[in-house]
């Protein structure tokens, strides 16, 4: 039964960086045929980085992009590749327009080249925007064995390319695919392989992206599954990683040429020969998922990691106000950048209470972070004498807060750290934060985390601590006492706020499920409460376009996910009799 | 030769308001029996109001629209227009998901139904998102004449619905439309609509939407164009009209059902009684369209004014530096809102020249708004102080800009006004801005105009105001003295950037054009100058993400019409040998 070794390049591309990431094609490659694979590869548009969005359409860019694969070419045979088959993703772009496109390159060509033929456009996809769609597929004969490719969103559909290149008769499909990370996906993937493996009647290579890009964050989780479905091997998540895998192809070379549920099929031949036998390697790891809440913290740890590195900071600062948001901020941020990269500034004012500061610079103790106190009673107090805010409430509260972010901006133009916004899904979703004082920052880590999700993987992050036998990070006051924003005296979020379970459980049925009025009604909540919540929702629409953009984790997160108006006359519930 | 009066109601409906825009229908109608129409077209989802954007994903508010739809054709008998044939639109929903769609309501019913067939998905639009498409034409016979109808982007395709119409034999064809206002396009939609008025040979009645709806406004600017490509009627732009034209239809009645063009063409026949004598009107005004000036002008009050009360606010505050972009969104809101919804705050700090002061003065007397001066030296002061910012640069100049943007919030907390960013698209494009400093605000009204257009609009401005004996708006040394932040004693915006007409002329080539760095450097340019400003461009695009939103008026404007990534590696130019 003919073998071939298969390597999967799960790297961590950045986005329009075509030096860089040729560089990781070169690296990787080059561990791949020390590891004697016969292929490799690399995720979706590896070359350019996902997703590249308008830069689709920028001429200059899509030249440069088919450039670097010629060029790239070339490099991997000086680099000793040159009888490796490199499959990698990149920007195509041709008289119909862009391409989301895959290129095979071996001996210093490019064997193959494929666009991608179903391009999302829900979500945070806008595909349609920015690729025209392909109508062929290029199947590569190497060993006398037939590989045929299909590119991420293609293996989603039922009857679709992955069904043709069955119909022709291929020994093996490669899948390189960027597939953004979000909570419980991975339980989807992998039977979603293991079906398209057996409607093509071959094994199924699937290589994914790792790493943070803006909002999104990459999983990786790369697996290979057989003909029968059965799992082959399987890569970490959140890390680069070369996964490599022998594999018993038992066909070989019968696929024909011609079309095959409409879509044309054609066919190169690199060598009919079949493999020089070569010394088998042990079984392929089958890495084990993570589970929920150390997948989340990884994605959110990766996701601001790559912020932070992509965008050429060395450190961050935001506000330790002694509260659990701030607390696992910086949990993550020293877990992503290290303590030393944190500078964490307590800003008391005359409403802080004790317990406000002493969290805090427990917090930075635990972490080993940097920490400096600035009071802002001064700063508060000009504002308050001069336009009279004293007793003004809402106005009052909101310049403490303000006095806050304008602190934060500066110390961030004094030393050039980011400042991170450190508000909560929750919060964003009603609203309840101040827009140019708490919201302030470049990134947001924790804007996709439900409150009452905040406090569980702070638990579970201080618990992992000390399984390890470490000091857990945050300190457990942070974590029981009851949350308030600490702008008049006495003041508890519940004030303003349901209580955070009852909040949360509405806004996922309102915001994650977009679901109306009556549904809500059904689902149990009551009326008066289901009516306040919309309200805030809806009319916070606008801070949340101002606010800093974070790593989305749910089915949908506030941003490019959920696009919705901000003059918007239409509320819930206002159609009833 | 049968007649046919027909009338065009361009009116300003509000995303989501459903109620609301079914009163507008009922009205506009009533007007349009009682002018004697037999038919009267509406825009395109005139009912919801357009982009309702991710409420199109919304079942409720598609069960909502649905349903006010079937009130509406009971409302309309009630209300005197049930021998009135009305066209509007609307948004459906069916098992393949929401339809951008359009409804001919006549005697209580719903007699034609039909699902937009070419959905746009480039620059401000994501209708691939939103909506499925259409595959049927819906024909009406009444008097015994043939009205088929197309929605919008359907009359932009070459061999598309309209044809079908045409080989089907139409008398009559109505195309609702929601097109958004972009400088120059009018030139375009004449002579596309009589190119497509060719093709159905018949005549085409073009409405549209008019009013702002958050970053767009549309310019209404309907025309009736006859099968010869004449043009019968034209609306004003940017007010509701109703536009009342006899129509000469040389034919009748001599449609065919079937498949056309690939497209179901269905029929419903309401009589075929011929349309009873009645006294023709004179001819229908052809209004001219405005100047280039005007209209920019008209467009950015109209989508000041509809962001402002659509959202709640009875008026608006920003600073008054002194300088030209403060002095036209000065002369924008008064024009929007009257004076006395205008409020300025001068905001002198140790380097404000006295000139500013003076000149801010004089533009709040010239247009008779509210003003006051709130010195911002002490609070600079302390930050100064506390965190030893003397002689530090960019964070002492920052300082300076960011307290006076939580002094604009602040006044805000306390009366209630829409604070306005007053920054051009030349500051934003090249970040010239500081962030939560002059960038704070619910709305930029000039967002969209570049700084040698402001220049531009200001003259034309006062000139305006000079031929109709007024005094001239915005005080003339605004519009000729250097611009200067004054942050910084002696400070000229020409210390950081290169001189407004070049600069202007670069980003129109980069930003609109999307050119690249060889397209620049044959335009003439320097390469150090192209380097200097692509790099502040493509830096700045975190800050563009948090600004707020405003009217758009160029081809491509900041925002949803250009979306690029922040962490973003390309830089253009970096590829020279």
């Amino acid at each position: 039964m003919p073998q071939l070794r298969i390597a999967l390049a799960q790297i961590n591309s950045t986005v329009g960086d075509l030096a860089g990431n040729a560089q990781l094609h070169v690296d990787w490659a080059r561990k791949a045929a020390e590891a004697g694979a016969h292929v490799v590869v690399f995720p979706e548009m590896s070359l350019t980085g996902y997703p590249v969005e308008d830069l689709a359409l920028r001429k200059t860019f899509a030249q440069g992009s088919r450039q670097a694969v010629d060029d790239l070419a070339r490099r991997l045979v000086e680099a000793g590749c040159g009888e490796l088959l490199v499959y990698l993703g990149y920007l195509d772009s041709d008289e119909a327009g862009p391409r989301d496109a895959a290129a095979a390159l071996y001996g210093g060509e490019v064997v193959g080249r494929q666009f991608k033929h179903h391009l999302p456009n829900y979500g945070v996809f806008d595909e349609q925007r920015w690729f025209k769609a392909g109508q062929t597929l290029d199947v590569v004969r190497l060993h006398g064995l037939d590989i045929g490719m299909v590119i991420c969103e293609d293996i989603w559909q039922d009857g679709g390319p992955v069904t043709a290149l069955g119909e022709a008769g291929v020994d093996l499909v490669v899948a390189p695919n960027a597939s953004p990370y979000e909570r419980s996906k991975d339980d989807i993937r992998l039977p979603l392989v293991a079906r398209r493996a057996a409607e093509a009647k071959a094994p199924l290579v699937y290589s994914n992206l790792v790493g943070g890009q803006d909002d999104l964050v990459f999983d990786g989780d790369s697996i290979v599954v057989g003909a029968g479905g059965e799992l082959l091997g399987r890569a970490p998540q959140f890390v680069e990683h070369l996964l490599v895998v022998d594999l018993d192809l038992p066909a070989g070379g019968h696929s024909a040429e011609g079309s095959f549920s409409g879509l044309t099929v054609r066919r190169r031949t690199l060598g009919t020969e079949p493999v020089p036998a070569y010394e088998r390697i042990a079984e392929a790891p089958i890495c084990e998922p993570l589970s929920d809440e150390a997948e989340v913290w990884s994605a959110l740890v990766v996701g601001l990691r790559d912020y932070v590195q992509k965008n050429g900071f060395r450190s961050v600062t935001f506000g330790f106000s002694g509260g659990i948001d701030s607390a696992i901020t910086a949990a993550l941020a020293a877990d992503a950048l290290g303590a030393d990269a944190v500078y964490g500034v307590s800003m008391p004012s005359a409403y802080s209470s004790e317990h406000s500061r002493s969290d805090a610079a427990e917090l930075a103790r635990r972490l080993g972070c940097h920490f400096r106190t600035e009071p802002v009673e001064d700063m508060v107090r000009v504002y308050v004498d001069q336009l009279k805010l004293a007793g003004t409430g809402l106005a009052e509260e909101n310049i403490q807060a303000r006095v806050r972010g304008m602190l934060l901006m500066t110390l961030s133009n004094l030393d050039g750290h980011l400042v991170l916004a450190t508000g909560n899904k929750t919060e964003l979703a009603v609203g309840y934060s101040t827009i140019y004082g708490d919201a302030v920052g470049g990134f947001a880590p924790i804007k996709d985390v439900f409150k009452t999700h905040v406090w569980e993987l702070a638990r579970w992050r201080n618990a992992e601590a000390e399984k390890r036998g470490e000091t857990p990070p945050i300190p457990e006051n942070s974590i029981t006492k009851p949350p308030s924003a600490e702008l008049r005296p006495g003041q508890l979020d519940t004030d303003s706020l349901p209580d955070y379970p009852l909040l949360d459980d509405i806004l996922d049925d309102y915001v994650e499920g977009d679901r109306g009025y009556a549904d809500l009604l059904a689902a149990g909540f009551d009326a008066e409460t289901i009516d306040r919540v919309i309200r805030m929702v809806d009319r916070a629409e606008y801070k949340r376009r101002q606010y800093p953009i974070g790593t989305k984790i749910t089915f949908k997160a506030f941003g490019r996910d959920r696009r919705l108006p901000i003059t918007n006359g239409w509320r819930e519930g206002d159609q009833r009799g």
